[in-house]
């Protein structure tokens, strides 16, 4: 594909631009679009109604509808959320170490932009804006693929965009747009090593997947979250209901929401009955082991498929183990990795959790749903990775960015 | 392949077992294994003995039988190795941050095992131990896939590490050989998704290309090293001299020796006469542009090709460039991005080419071979990483973990 190349190389020179901006001088560009934004709106909102006759035609509702839809509190709110970004910290430039070396090199490793940052997504336009002002505040070049159903929308977005890049001398190639939304473009996407140092994929599990299989392009892998809740014997009952009602219930949809709930069997009679009572109170539907279902009546028999899903909904899957050992071992398998939390007075049954459960957040009497760049501190989030390499758990700006090693030396040869 | 699911799940179980080990275990472990080694030097050396009939068969020469071959001293060296790194400092359970946010909650970030590692190589039996010790040190299983050439010894030191472990209670899958050495076999890793957390191919451009090119796993990448010097009108003559020298010739086939020359066109006069001279002493080939070739008659024209070219060699390509700048912006586009040097009395240069060449370590006034992990202080070594995610640069011990989030709470919810 000849204009993703294009857009490869000239991104790439952007970003060689946007490495010597000043931290001020990027803070001004974001603040720049964000007043933009506002001033255009007209222009955006009614690119965005073109995108919801189509939709219309096509049939989408709900929250796919939903999340396409653009109006002018929305559009304040994006602007709102790039004044934010403006004003967080600019991770790039700090020194993270520097040591002298006995041959008298100083050897020092200093935080830099990655370079150009492909992002793949669904049919969102407030996250054009968001991954522009991520990608801008880390000195990044960004080459946008939105889904097809925004593309009117994230074409008026990003027109407005670089709009503010001109009037303030930054090459608008810094933010660039996929109009083409063809399978065939997210394909090449994924294999334009050249000019891509990195590709985030946004959205569903199907795209996530896709991405992950065929890009030769290094990923960050945002994810799936089958999490879970454990009940230790020695749980303080009243926390641990107040805990996992909220980790289910609060907002049932978002990857940090519990999908399965694990009882130690000693606690089983009592927690069990009090738990599923204030559940079915606020309709989350039960699906038990057989421990469950000779306790609670109406609960439904869980198949070994519901350990391993991530129902995204009012729904509960809980199974009573014997030990502490059980859980850790029911965790690591049918996980996601995402965050786990253990409810537990016991000093022993903490430090174990901890250790030897293997997720991106391990929560001790605490609810799920605080893994989150905000609920962090980081004052932002490009999403929450469930991979190992660079970046796991919440990423914010700094999971934008990579080091080099700078050394000065006076003459030093081997 | 079912043999490789089945060493990927076996491997999933020893990495937990691993997770738990503490430092003082991990380095009992890796010293066992180098005392074994010493003792059953024989049972390995006479394994080789195989391998290296069949290259003979085969008309495998050079450097490559070199590498293939093993001695007694190459077994000492071996075990000498795995002491080495069973002495140094174990990265695993450092905690990294630890802040309490305003709700009372405890976010901690802390650094641990990667889980089970693939590594595909080439007909080295040293890395075989190598990567073995370096895995375990830092709490890792680790599935082995070596080159056919080198089957025989793998087998034969992969059985002796795997006693060591069994004697003292380890599960031998720790550490696991593919002996199945076909294509088939690395392909089938490539996308062992499940079971892999990352892929390090080790060895020559064709391989990591292949790896890059077809792995689902996330891989690191290591690397090419297209590295220059760059000559600035203000250097020290001599010191540019000797940097050149050593970068060029003190081991051309590596990858941070430097395959370019760039000089100043103020100092070109001057500096290209000395350092053609004493380069033409020492047997290295020099390929200039039309300005080099002008002032040095012995030179060969370069063509466009010479400048991406990593010669591995005694060659040198040499251009004369108007400005610093134009120096940066040949480093950035021909480049690998690996190590860069420039040697400059002048503070301003300096500044710009640490902040604007865009390598994985950039000097000044010092020779590109000091990339290397033992040279930084590492104290072991891993490969050189010229990809931007997770490492970027030498790869030491802490390249061999992640990191997790780990939450203190008194019942937090949302």
């Amino acid at each position: 594909m000849e204009e993703l190349k294009n857009k490869g190389l000239q991104a790439r020179r952007s970003s060689w631009f946007l490495g010597r901006m000043s931290s001020d001088e990027k803070k001004a560009v974001i603040e720049r679009i964000a007043e933009l934004l506002v001033k255009k709106a007209d222009s955006i909102i009614s690119a965005n109604m073109k995108d919801l006759e189509e939709a219309e035609k096509n049939d989408i509702r709900g929250s796919l509808l939903d999340r396409l839809t653009l109006n002018t509190q929305r559009v304040l709110d994006m602007a709102e959320g790039l004044t934010q970004v403006a004003l967080l910290d600019d991770p790039v430039g700090e020194v993270i170490s520097m040591k002298k070396r006995p041959n008298g090199l100083q050897v020092g490793q200093i935080r830099v932009p990655i370079g150009v940052i492909g992002i793949i997504y669904e049919a969102r336009p407030n996250v054009t804006v968001d991954a522009a002002g991520l990608c801008l505040k880390t000195g990044n070049a960004v080459i946008l693929r939105g889904g097809k159903e925004a593309i009117n929308s994230n074409i008026a977005i990003v027109k407005v965009i670089q709009e503010a890049l001109i009037s303030l001398g930054v090459p608008p190639e810094a933010v660039q747009l996929v109009e083409n939304t063809s399978r065939e473009s997210a394909v090449a996407m994924m294999k334009l090593n050249e000019y891509l140092d990195i590709l985030i994929p946004r959205g569903g599990q199907g795209l996530i997947k896709t991405v992950v299989e065929n890009s030769s392009v290094p990923v960050i892998e945002t994810g799936t979250g089958n999490c879970h809740a454990f009940v230790d014997a020695s749980a303080n009952i009243d926390m641990a209901t107040k805990i996992v009602i909220n980790a289910k219930t609060q907002r049932p949809g978002v990857c940090n929401a519990i999908e399965s709930l694990l009882v130690h069997s000693s606690v089983a009679d009592i927690f069990l009955p009090v738990i599923c009572e204030r559940l079915k109170g606020l309709n989350v539907e039960i699906r038990g082991d057989r421990n469950v279902t000779e306790i609670i009546g109406y609960a439904v028999p869980a198949t070994e498929e519901d350990w391993y899903t991530e129902y995204l909904d009012l729904i509960l899957a809980i199974r009573v183990v014997p030990s502490l050992n059980d859980a850790i071992n029911h965790i690591n398998k049918y996980g996601s990795k995402h965050s786990e939390t253990i409810i537990t007075e016991s000093y022993a049954s903490s430090q174990r959790f901890l250790s030897e459960v293997d997720a991106a957040a391990v929560y001790v009497n605490a609810s799920t749903r605080f893994t989150d760049g905000y609920e962090f501190g980081f004052g932002a989030e490009i999403g929450i990775s469930t991979q190992k390499l660079h970046a796991r758990g919440p990423m914010g700006l700094r999971e934008l960015t990579t080091t080099k090693y700078i050394i000065y030396g006076n003459g030093q040869i081997r």
